[in-house]
């Protein structure tokens, strides 16, 4: 059992909350149960390392079983080590070092089907927000993530956390700039729906039928006039009492669950 | 202006921190610029006094012009003074002492036209989660929330901030235990609908014509088989992905939209 917290490998492993460190190794810390079971079962050549406190690993022994029989390194180590690795309070007895698994724009714009649905997030910058959204992503059977450039880092504890371990679903791809990523969609032949306040086209009336794309915008300031102006139609969540919006993770989770009932309807079973 | 950070007033405001303060007084702090708006827009008779930094003031003059209107004390504070007062990091230079705005179970009920939209929050623990509920609710046009006993204090300064003014905004009532809250919808003539991952309809096979309120339940182990068998029917958002679930306030949101959506269907217009 690991029970010196100040190892190598301790300073290490803690030295991936910093963007930089993972921007360098190409690795990032998944935390908690949820994560770290997703991590194993979707993705187990991505997982370098699991960590494990000896408690953690009597409650959830499915996990320690998945990892080893993928042949990932387990290791016991002291709760001390654990909580000197993770930037979560309370990491709940586990942890892994993983490989980041974002893909280049066109490796996951090349893998969607023809009525593909897909979330574009642009300037981001809300961990919980963000890994929220990818969440409701999953959640809502899309077939891609994309994440702009000058938005909040996936590989960041908090949006790995929100995301409930659907990181590890669905394609992602990160870093792009926004033109870049919309020229890219509509080249693929996937209508680019603007999702904001401001648009004009009520949800009930948007075409969600065939490959289409969700771009949301930062929580606070919405889509530049510029990004709406590139895409083919901007949508508005209905308000329907006082209040002044709905937030980002919502709004993104109502458009998403509009193209899921388009999808299923018009879909032969 | 009040610069003493001791003094017995921001001693006082400082105390509404307390659940058992809140309690005893009938009062609670709104923090920052949307929530002190929205409480002196829709109920300013129900706003003791506004607390306003006078950078604040400057930024803000809308919030004290309609205060000063609304015969509501304003007084200008030091930034030392409103942080003393406030439970937040950054209360954003402005905060009011407000009444309590919850009304009794009946009284809500008796104000609901007959084919009313209600939320019902059953053992809702997460202060970000009843709040961002509580705004989704207000954005999907609800009639009213309800929030049962053994559930978060909606007047917690990180519920009102989650609900971003819509507190003030649809009628709430608050304590009742689950089936007297249940038993009192019933009579109504309002179907209970549970929104629950063990539900075995579908949401887009629901019946959301007419009253109905959506039932939700604790963030982490959902509704109880009790709760459950008492509702006229138990909903599943479909999860299309590899998701485990949605959080509360998606879940909600999504199940609220989709009565919202039945709504505007079913209505002449």
């Amino acid at each position: 059992m690991l029970t010196n917290t100040r190892s190598d490998r301790v300073k290490a492993v803690r030295a991936l909350s910093r963007r930089s460190v993972r921007s360098r190794t190409g690795e990032f810390l998944a935390e908690g149960p949820q994560a770290v079971r997703e991590a194993v079962a979707f993705r187990p050549e991505l997982v370098r390392d699991v960590y494990v406190t000896p408690e953690a690993a009597e409650r959830h022994p499915a996990i320690v079983e998945a990892a080893r029989a993928a042949a990932v390194h387990v290791h016991e180590v002291s709760p001390e080590v654990l909580a000197a690795m993770c930037d979560t309070e309370s990491p709940q007895g586990v942890a892994a070092v993983c490989r980041t698994l974002d893909l280049p724009l066109e490796v996951v714009l090349a893998g969607l089907p023809a009525d593909a649905l897909v979330c574009v997030l642009t300037n981001v910058r809300d961990p919980g927000n963000a890994g929220t959204v990818i969440r409701g992503a999953d959640a809502a059977g899309a077939d891609a993530v994309v994440v702009s450039d000058a938005s909040v880092d996936v590989y960041n504890a908090k949006v790995v956390r929100s995301t409930v371990g659907s990181l590890w679903h669905l394609p992602i791809t990160v870093g792009a700039p926004v033109p870049e990523i919309l020229d890219a969609l509509r080249e693929r032949g996937i209508r680019l729906l603007a999702a904001d306040g401001a648009g004009t086209t009520l949800l009930h009336e948007a075409d969600l039928t065939g490959g289409h794309a969700w771009v949301m915008g930062n929580e606070a300031w919405g889509l530049p006039a510029e990004v709406r102006d590139a895409c083919d139609d901007v949508v508005r969540v209905p308000i329907h009492g006082h209040a002044e919006s709905l937030n980002l993770a919502m709004a993104a989770t109502v458009c998403l669950y509009a193209s899921a009932e388009a999808r299923r309807t018009s879909r032969p079973d």
